[in-house]
């Protein structure tokens, strides 16, 4: 099996058939970046629609025996999940909710400081706001699992310290390996580690940097560094890919609706619009060349496993909703 | 005239006579602490349907001219305000749109932290949050006043450095005359002065104390103390008066719907419910005793004048949006 704990874009059945090609068993899929309450009840909506539409190679998974179900029927399960909070309109209630309606990983904030937290790309993080002590709790009991990978340095400790379950950063690198606003320092990924999560390794360019994108290897090399720091039981795959983004996907995910002017999100002036994916990564299919990469990095089957997925689903299994 | 900067509640006609008897002329008034765009748009349209009703008694204000004019009519004149910047919906571009609709006074957070500010009730104040400069600036452009009455200190301080037009802490008091979370210290309030702003002074029993409120001249202590520290050009009358709340409306104004537990908001579990008004302000007519109160305490018709109206005026003058 093979976990992906992070991907976005516009997925379409050839994502869903390529991945899966490639190996890959479980994503989760992204609903959302600064939309509100029924705007991301559309996105769940337009997601039940097209895993409908593609229920021979795709399922929706609530809990870890959908996964493993989907991947014994040689299907891609989808996990649904959300980059902010924004769905939330303030109302603590509308967690459980969104857990009815399937939604299984929600990030406390996006590129913005927000009422629950600070985010990586605000000058000061203010730590953990009352909203979102609340919301952290509420997410450990209704059983959706807290996400923390935008989320500024501080606020992360915070919410790590304050959560009764196990937290995951699902798409973020070792800041010490390459330094990025949107990258966690050694000190946050080891409280990750002692509250039991996981971080999942990304590929994305412009938090991985060119090196650890030049060739499978390398980047299994970054992974087996981060191993290092956290231990093997606190790293998967979070590669934060992609599908079918164009310019006016990333104007929203950096610009939303908060800004008249320009912002680079993970961009910047001298890379402001999209960034090639790793050089071993150009096609869905490359995802296959992980198993095979980590071994080489000198990790052994047990080890490669848990990167590869035990690690996603023990936490998933401890911090999922079971349906009633 | 006499001007108050903020009351709060659900007014009726009875509030704007009474009022009105004791020599209010213009008040500005809450649109809403927690509730999104389109709450606040409903709010705002009953505030017309209520206006409109009481017509011969009320108008709503959106310039000085109107102020004016509704207090040579023997009106009471409405400025619309919000507590809190949630009818955004994240959305730069809605600042416009709501003052379009008659909005002219916006506080940038209520008790909590928000994607543009911390609150003065978190552990930790943020600062001005990237959302909180692009809000600002918007406003200073389309002719909203910013309210800084609930915002933390550090953030107050941000955002009168970032504002290019004079702001308001529409009520509050000074912390070094009573000290409370929600009141401001004299470096803040002395940035104030030095941006041009006002601070209205507030008669909430819970930010104000018991020897303020014992009299009217003890309150009008209060207020030349307040002069004391920022100068006569920079307080007015804020008093944060609420009208026939009850104990659903302050569940809603502490709580919201971002927690399930009690919240005491500016009370405490000594002090949970609803506090009585000034012992010298137990009925609306009794407003009316300020501009004597002030005399006694000291300050000539000039100074009284500036206290009652004239700061209130020119900082509106120069802040609200001229109707096309």
């Amino acid at each position: 099996m093979l976990i992906d704990g992070l991907q976005c874009g516009e997925f379409d059945r050839n994502a869903f058939t390529t991945l899966r090609q490639g190996g890959l068993t479980c994503v989760t899929v992204t609903c959302g970046f600064w939309e509100d309450a029924v705007e991301t009840m559309e996105i769940i909506a337009q997601w039940r629609d097209l895993v409908r539409e593609n229920s021979d190679v795709a399922s929706i998974a609530l809990t870890v025996d959908d996964i493993e179900q989907a991947n014994r029927a040689g299907k891609l399960a989808i996990v649904l999940g959300s980059q902010n909070t924004n769905l939330l309109n303030g109302h603590i209630r509308f967690v459980e909710l969104f857990a009815d309606m399937g939604l299984r990983v929600i990030q406390l904030t996006y590129n913005n400081q927000n009422s629950l937290a600070g985010s990586c790309y605000e000058q000061e993080d203010s730590g953990l706001a009352r909203f979102g002590r609340e919301a952290i709790r509420e997410m450990n009991a209704v059983g959706v699992l807290v996400d923390l990978s935008h989320v500024g340095n501080r606020s992360t400790r915070e919410a790590i310290e304050h959560s009764l379950k196990p937290v995951a950063i699902t798409h973020a690198n070792a800041d010490s390996l390459f330094s990025h606003k949107r990258n966690k320092s050694d000190d946050v990924l080891r409280a990750l580690r002692d509250n039991g999560g996981v971080i999942g390794c990304a590929s994305y360019r412009n938090i991985t940097g060119d090196h650890y994108c030049a060739s499978i290897d390398n980047w299994c090399e970054m992974v087996a560094r981060t191993v290092d720091i956290v231990g093997i039981d606190h790293v998967g795959i979070g590669t934060d890919r992609s599908h079918n983004h164009v310019k006016k996907h990333y104007d929203w995910m950096r610009m939303g609706r908060w800004t008249r002017h320009v912002d680079y999100g993970a961009g910047s002036v001298n890379r402001p619009g999209k960034v090639p994916p790793a050089d071993w990564f150009q096609d869905n299919e490359s995802i296959g060349l992980i198993p095979a990469g980590l071994a080489r990095a000198g990790f052994n089957q047990e080890e490669v496993d848990k990167i590869t997925h035990r690690n996603w689903l023990r936490v998933y299994g401890e911090t999922f909703a079971q349906p009633a």
